[in-house]
């Protein structure tokens, strides 16, 4: 069967349509995630010491995690999930995903390596950075500052491979600024946002230490 | 003429070969290499704060953001390079290179990517933490760590991105293990030794101001 995908010179041999429709796939994906934030926002409520910012931070990266984890990790091992006959849910996801940006199904070089780095090393640190905050951990700051910045650094190569490739992967703007743009941009501003705050609290610490530390050495 | 690089099918109208010998383009990087380090050493010896560590990570990130900035910054952009008939040392540092990866001469979407990002944003940044070591900034940590996770995600995904297209882009095993496996090992042990001791550094910090912070509280 032809696929639809832009450019239409793209081969994709035994391509098999995407069969759930689009309000699904969004809302078992959106539904999935309202749980995970909202179990994460409940159990977290029990203690004490999480302000409400470390519990939407706690939310966000079990969110992220598991994204990362479940959806990109299965695109990076499943180079024929466009061939997918059974209506699989996450091979349904990349099929209409892949209306934003072909090279997806194409299984693009850059995509495959970006998705792989994602799904193997920022999926299970993002976990991490849940249990780290609520344990109140030393190095949590560093750790969600290396996560957003690895995501920066994809959302980045994501982007910049693009335009060096022409950027025309998309069936329509619609599916250009609804996937392409707007889904990717939450791994933007995020990840920018804690990367400020990680930078500023470390700096903080840092100079809060060495001026202590001067302080000893005058007594 | 016709271009020594592998794969023999790539295509590379109007190749020009590079015409300086292999010792003179490893001589010239490595005699200006050397007087950036020793006139950053020399005058970073006049600070008393500076200790030997310092001032030997405020050489590697001279050495290392004069790379990004020169070599790094004209491959990026410079897309025919490999036409250059002027003998113009830094096309042919990357002739020379490309025997080793012969994705540079190729303008692989995944290596102009990593470059431009690595130029652009790395190489000024890495300045940046000569200056921020030298006056002894509190960002001075967190901005190395930045630096070198932006180089080890550089370096990831240039090896990936060659393991996924099938590792077959170098002239004979000498160019293999020489250019593109030793010469980019600098840029993978030399970033995960700062990114671990600015990780513990600011850990420490962290923990020690949260734990003045309690004092205080019971004070």
């Amino acid at each position: 069967m032809e696929h639809p995908y832009i450019p239409r010179d793209l081969k994709l041999p035994d391509y098999v349509p995407v069969s759930l429709p689009q309000s699904t796939i969004l809302a078992v994906y959106g539904l999935a995630s309202l749980l995970v934030v909202s179990l994460v926002w409940l159990f977290s409520g029990g203690s004490r010491r999480l302000n409400k910012l470390d519990r939407l931070l706690m939310c966000w990266w079990a969110f992220t995690g598991l994204t990362h984890i479940i959806l990109e990790g299965y695109f990076a091992f499943s180079p024929e999930f466009y061939k997918d006959k059974t209506g699989f849910f996450l091979a349904e996801v990349w099929k209409e995903y892949s209306k934003g940006d072909s090279r997806y199904a194409g299984r693009d070089t850059a995509i495959v390596t970006v998705e792989g780095i994602t799904s193997v090393l920022e999926g299970p640190a993002s976990l991490l950075a849940v249990y780290a905050i609520a344990k109140g951990k030393a190095y949590s700051y560093i750790l969600q500052f290396a996560i957003s910045l690895g995501q920066l650094y994809g959302t980045l190569v994501y982007f910049v491979a693009a335009i060096l490739d022409g950027d025309n992967f998309a069936m329509s703007p619609f599916y250009y600024y609804a996937y392409y743009i707007f889904a990717n941009s939450f791994w933007i501003w995020i990840p920018l946002l804690i990367c400020i705050r990680c930078w500023k609290k470390i700096s903080l610490a840092v100079q809060s230490q060495s001026q202590s530390q001067k302080k000893s050495k005058v007594r």
